[in-house]
């Protein structure tokens, strides 16, 4: 796997473990649920707090795909990444990953959708996020 | 969807929720692998702390597909269920879901390996845990 | 210690443990929420998803002392337990425990606040659910 | 509130946060955990993965007080600190804290032990790990 668009180093901790001394699975989700809105902030220069907060738009997950590959331990430096897949009218496809070095450790891909945050029924993309969205599309590396 | 071959209700929690009001996605994971603990001991007879206590056998997820289908909220009292679709040499593969009366909220295939806890290596499924699975496939439900 | 006013047992999980194999202690606040949450719906008759839901109360935390005597594990059936403790114009004194058995695991004091779930800021106890609160502190035992 | 002697920087997140948009607060106590583990690996030199792997030694929590003060919300900037206030043969007494800019959003007092990881009973604090308490509770400054 080349790296992804965007990626933002973790690192491992005693409150992510699971008595096997591994990840528990659902807290990469967690992670990446992070890394998630450090890209709407950073990489597509849309505040993830101001879209939840001021702007009442909800980014609820309808879809999510997950391979554990290699189990991660207290202390591990990982890399979490995210690539942009595909804009439809109300959802954004993504690519992501968590690697150790060279080693993939679990990979997903998640489908979120645009909702009211009061009632969770999808809306359209806002303009701007959109814009956002296909700039970013265009400038990440064209494979993986 | 028909009922499945393992129910346990839940009641949804503060905890549970995120800033929407709604279940946090990765909440549900939780509560599945809490109803997979459930199964061992109470649907397999193999109580599910002395697999991983005394045995040492870890059951960690290796893939998981999800789907979230309509949102779940404080106070929802929810029923979870959970199927067991094959056994392999060192696997079991599962169908999970989460309804409330009949609205479906998610569903979930899950796979787990049997692997010694302390190397992480996958080991085959020990012969008493395969016989109660064998027992539980041929005594479910056969179509759902 | 005697037995509390309000009790409900729960399972140790998986989730719950570290990789020190016993609870880790955030997860006993967020299992002692989950009770305060069933002392309000079942021991005041004053269901906690409809104040926090349509009557917009929250009930902050707004302090807390515990003590940690001895650990959980994977599979332990404890009994947590709730003693309303005082009630002020604007809070809720409450002493909490988690007991496996006669062995005592961890106990806390818990001081919550009624808050309008918007603005966070403190407002007075409604009057239904202080009348709930009063008639509980008068019939549950005198001494612990 | 002076500074604390070791200081770090976090992010509020959306799985931080409930469904009153504020921190649920066993999170604050999450993330004071991971401030503990980089206090020792980064301010005391002694890399918290290591004590918790190879060396087998835990540091459970036996007393914890916390006063929340205000909340916090998705998208704050708030700094974590962490100052040494005693040591004894088996125990690390800490002052821990939250703000946001000079706003104290919460504080605690938390009381770990060294422990043997397998056996869950107190050890005495291993020579070099007291020697880097002795050295950093010289060094930190004086009053707060």
């Amino acid at each position: 796997m080349g790296p992804h668009a965007f990626e933002r180093p973790v690192q491992i901790r005693f409150s992510h473990c699971d008595p096997a001394g591994i990840v528990f699975f659902p807290q990469y989700l967690v992670m990446l649920q992070n890394l998630i809105e450090d890209w709407f902030t950073e990489g597509l220069g849309q505040p993830y707090a101001e879209l939840l907060g001021p702007r009442r738009l909800g980014l609820p997950t309808v879809s999510l795909a997950c391979e554990f590959a290699a189990p991660s331990r207290l202390g591990d430096q990982v890399m979490l990444g995210l690539t942009l897949d595909r804009i439809t009218a109300c959802s954004i496809e993504l690519s992501l990953g968590c690697r150790c070095g060279e080693q993939q450790r679990m990979r997903a891909r998640q489908t979120l959708v645009t909702a009211a945050l009061d009632g969770q029924r999808a809306v359209p993309i806002p303009d701007d996020v959109r814009e956002a969205l296909e700039r970013f599309l265009q400038q990440q590396p064209v494979s993986r």
